[in-house]
């Protein structure tokens, strides 16, 4: 077979590739990450890549115009080598290395300003601990055995009622005891619902011992190094999935992963990446790869079944069962992450196969769970997931949000990083008052926040109306017929862009956010409806997932998205996927509560059978909704515009 | 370095040896195993072979005449190859492959008749068992997890509070239950305190499910396969442990195990005896490996150390620690005995140093800890255990009686192998009446039953003193000064041996007898003593160790070895080793019941450092006692012949 050379620009990369490689694949060897919403069938056009020379055979698409195809605008995932090219990868079609992360300081509630302590529920109790021994000698007195001298010994101040230990630790003990004169250090973990003295160390070394906690989401990888000993979070590091470039949501994923190669692939690189992460925050902080001796992950059910090398095809098919919820604890290098050589690794357990153990972590740092007020978390992402409950029941259910709020599915779409309009206010013609961008610099497309917000303004404004259909009179000055004649609103015009092109949002754009919002929307009332309750008695919302630290609740609330309650119900959580991680790597009984009384005892509705669902989705398909009664101040501010 | 070609007749097998290497060891490479009960120190005499030609080098000792040596006789440990060498081995200095089986009808007292089933004490419930399970596919109102589905079947029938599944059976179990039709064969071991989920099998193979239970003798290794769904034995192999050629005694062989390397030999040997053993009845019972699934083991502290890998060095070092007393139960793999590939090996527990797993299922056999009455376990072998105690309580000691009840350290001793004399009548003057030889042949040498025998006419016939010096008066005819100016008895003259060789009992070899039996019979008396005992409080003894089998009460009493009370009360366990470990295979409630009522419940009495061990060891060093009182019945006899 053939094989061509492939340039990249601006990056001045070169790298082989066979011929009839997609630029997509190209790109991937060359460390370049594209973004592929759909998993590179072709039907997101987020891929976008200029090739400047060479040869390519492509695919027909509907996103390029021809005045673009003249250009030499093609989709990465669709164009093919036929010779040597040279390709241009433009900033917006970049999954950039690091993603931003939510300030700690969002945990502001419930259990997140002391998670572990020993005054606390959770008493510092962590899954991995050094156990300093300074054990007597055997005499002829006391000659019991090597083993049972050290059982004894830790069994004096803790409670172990099933102590494992590994065959080479027992091997190299009796040496090591005696080369130590009995001064020794126990790794104790928990492993499952037993406990393993997994290695001895020479002497005194109890004052170090580290863990992990990360969450691992469809889009980013966020890893937290902890002391075990204090508590204390040393760092923390974030990076994108490598498996985006398979695609933005864990449907798209499970579809590539339908070979043992694939699926294989698909975990090498999560693995990768947690790899990445661990050994960034080694050096970072300038600890030691070896002192790291616990890894917990929390991820939803596709994530930690592609972590564990289990198979996700019968999640994604009806009726959606995945091979495990309680993941094992194993030998991280039995998964191929990289800690001291004995060290574990275990997730937060699932509950169903859209419903993972990123949900439960945010439950626990919520702590809804203690208390006799009704709670509703609501995670928001690609996948949208939804618990109802207090400390006696828990309800949960998952609604397909497609997605738009990671901006995906928009023309102008992309994710919450540098060049991304996170906020808008426009006048009441449509123009642009004010305009939040991250990083301040010129804007490149929207993020999923900043859509809520333009969508909010422009319906707001009267340049919209309910149905999310454009009104003319108010703001013909910023439409125009885009491609296949689609009505867009021009939100900056070319000139003022990173781009060089405008930014719009299309009447399509703002059809995928109402049925976004709208499937949020219908679950929180299915689940209510499931327990006789409505939105009034619901005491407290929790507003988790990356996406929610950015929005506006207002906004949320004006579009229909969040329902039409006192802005103070509303809480925002941040990352509890990597904070609930850390409570239980810190305290063996917040892992206990997470098995018994979250995980465990969280009733699933599945939407999917749902006639409620089913029957009164559509109402939700409007902005707010078609029963404006259930969103009074949304009527009271349009009645006061109106006026 | 040189190497030259050493021949072995008459087997007619040649190898390579370097310069230098040991007629011993060139014999191992060749397959052929040297008596060896020093373990090649040169200070056994065992391993007699003859150099018909070459040229060797040999290190002087005091085993051989001048004569000899002028014959070629050289000791195989102690010459060293220095040319092509051609070497016979005679029949007497040969390990032969296979040992004599006691047969299983020994166990006929006790537990022995029927060792497990649904109305005894201990129901049938193997460590392994296979369990078809026959479930319902999910479906949308049913869609647990593949795991949770597993798990609920399980526990339908049985209790199973704790329950690990390997990460490798659940990456192949989603496929695996749907290409079976949710119909498969779940495999689960006891693995510590917890049940292991060890393997999936599509469709139902609950039918065949084997295991092995294994006594790993210092001198004899057996292993039964049994049927773990009936409890039938299969069938029954042994073979010496091939690590005698460095040595008898567990002493010998943790003298050698003193670097990693020599260890590691050990350990490899007896694995491939295993090995052997397993492979042997797998062709002999037309059975599949893959179906062999759990191994357990008994065997001293020694051979349980050196089968796991584990450092004996402790075990013959003052104050004598043991790494480990309660063995791990591993993948049989990890220790390197083949069974299915995921099968799992463990050893029944170990009290201490010098009270093995061997004895622990000795007690479990016999079911002396189901009785009120007090009863005693002697186990004679190389080295002596001893367990007193009834339903209540248990004390244990061991003793060291040195390799004379094996034949070692006897001019002409021997193993209880073909030619071997068993057991022997004489007349008043020294003159042999009658004579038992295993296989009926000519003799070859004297094993310990027989030198018991031998001696207990000896002293009958007045022929030696109580103090085992020869009454010259009565059997002068038969003596003769052999080396050394040592008096010894001529029992078989040369030309009616198998060897061509006088066989002869020297004071010496009777001196050595003397000591073994006086310890035995004194770590007996430490116990009751410790207990604040008598043997008349003692209701049954039970005498186990290969040796006990073919040992004449009678006689034992009358040199002093077993205490003199009626004969009614002593009983033959047998291979108790093997049968307990049978049952504990066979019965998780046996496996309890060994770890909480007899492992964890024996008291060990360490008799080193027993001022009465001290003190009152001399007393036994005659025959039968000093204090004549003590055996009535010897005395009776006495005093019968003396009128």
């Amino acid at each position: 077979m053939k094989t061509y050379t492939v340039q990249f620009l601006p990056d001045d990369k070169c790298v082989s590739a066979a011929k009839g490689k997609s630029l997509m694949e190209a790109a991937a060897v060359a460390g370049i990450f594209i973004n592929n919403v759909c998993g590179g069938e072709g039907v997101c056009g987020k891929c976008r890549v200029i090739v400047k020379s060479g040869k390519v055979t492509a695919a027909p698409n509907i996103f390029l115009t021809r005045r673009e195809i003249q250009r030499g605008v093609a989709l990465a995932c669709q164009t093919f080598v036929d010779g040597d090219v040279v390709v241009e990868v433009p900033p917006e079609s970049r999954v950039s290395d690091i993603p931003q992360l939510a300030s700690e300081d969002a945990v502001r509630f419930g259990r997140g300003t002391s998670l572990i302590g020993d005054d606390t529920e959770f008493p510092h109790s962590p899954l991995a601990r050094k156990v300093f021994l300074a054990m007597a000698a055997p005499d002829g007195d006391d000659n019991i055995s090597d083993q049972d001298r050290l059982y004894r010994e830790l069994r004096k101040t803790r409670e172990l009622p099933i102590l494992q230990t590994g065959l080479s630790v027992l091997r190299t003990m009796p040496k090591l005891l005696r080369k130590s004169d009995w001064q020794v250090t126990a790794l104790l973990a928990r492993r499952g619902e037993t406990a393993e003295l997994v290695d001895l160390d020479p002497g005194d070394t109890s004052n170090t011992i580290l863990g992990v906690a990360i969450d691992v989401g469809t889009t980013t990888v966020v890893a937290h190094l902890v002391d075990l000993n204090t508590s204390l979070t040393l760092g923390t590091q974030a990076k994108y999935n490598s498996q985006i470039r398979f695609g933005d949501d864990v449907i798209a994923r499970m579809m590539y992963a339908n070979t043992p190669a694939k699926h294989k692939e698909l975990r090498d690189l999560v693995v990768g990446d947690i790899n990445d992460l661990i050994a960034a925050l080694v050096v970072e902080t300038g600890v030691r790869l070896n002192d790291v001796h616990f890894v917990i992950c929390a991820g939803n059910t596709t994530m930690t079944h592609l972590l564990f090398g289990l198979s996700t095809d019968h999640i994604r098919r009806d009726p959606y069962v995945p091979a495990l919820t309680t993941s094992p604890t194993v030998r991280a290098y039995e998964v191929g992450v990289k800690i001291s050589p004995r060290g574990l690794l275990t997730a937060v357990p699932c509950v169903a196969s859209y419903v993972g153990g990123d949900v439960v972590a945010d439950v626990l740092v919520t702590g809804m769970t203690a208390s006799e007020d009704v709670s509703l978390l609501i995670d928001l992402g690609t996948n949208g997931e939804l618990v109802l409950g207090n400390n006696e029941w828990l309800v949960c259910c998952s609604a397909s949000a497609g997605p738009a709020f990671e901006g995906g599915g928009i023309t102008c779409g992309m994710r919450a990083t540098t060049g991304a309009i996170e906020g808008m206010t426009l006048g009441s013609g449509g123009e642009i008052q004010d305009c939040e961008v991250v990083g301040n610099g010129k804007p490149l497309g929207i993020c999923g926040s900043g859509l809520i917000d333009i969508v909010g303004e422009l319906l707001r404004t009267g340049c919209i109306d309910r149905s999310g259909r454009f009104v003319s009179d108010v703001c013909d000055k910023h439409l125009r017929r885009g491609d296949a004649d689609v009505l867009e609103f021009i939100i900056y015009p070319g000139e003022s862009t990173a781009l060089g092109r405008d930014i719009t949002l299309s009447e399509s754009d703002i059809n995928n956010l109402i049925h976004a919002k709208g499937s949020i929307y219908m679950a929180a009332e299915c689940l209510l409806d499931y327990m006789g309750l409505t939105f009034a008695d619901v005491e407290k919302i929790y507003v988790a997932g990356g996406f929610g630290n950015y929005m506006k609740i207002p906004e949320a609330i004006h579009i229909g998205l969040l329902p039409d309650v006192d802005h103070s119900r509303f809480h925002i959580v941040g990352n509890g996927s990597v904070q609930g991680a850390k409570m239980a790597l810190l305290s063996e009984k917040a892992l206990d509560y997470i098995y018994d009384r979250i995980a465990g005892a969280m009733t699933y509705l599945e939407l999917s059978t749902s006639h409620k669902y089913m029957n009164e989705y559509s109402s939700c398909l409007f902005l707010p909704h078609t029963d404006i009664e259930k969103f009074p101040s949304v009527t009271a501010t349009e009645t006061k515009q109106g006026t």
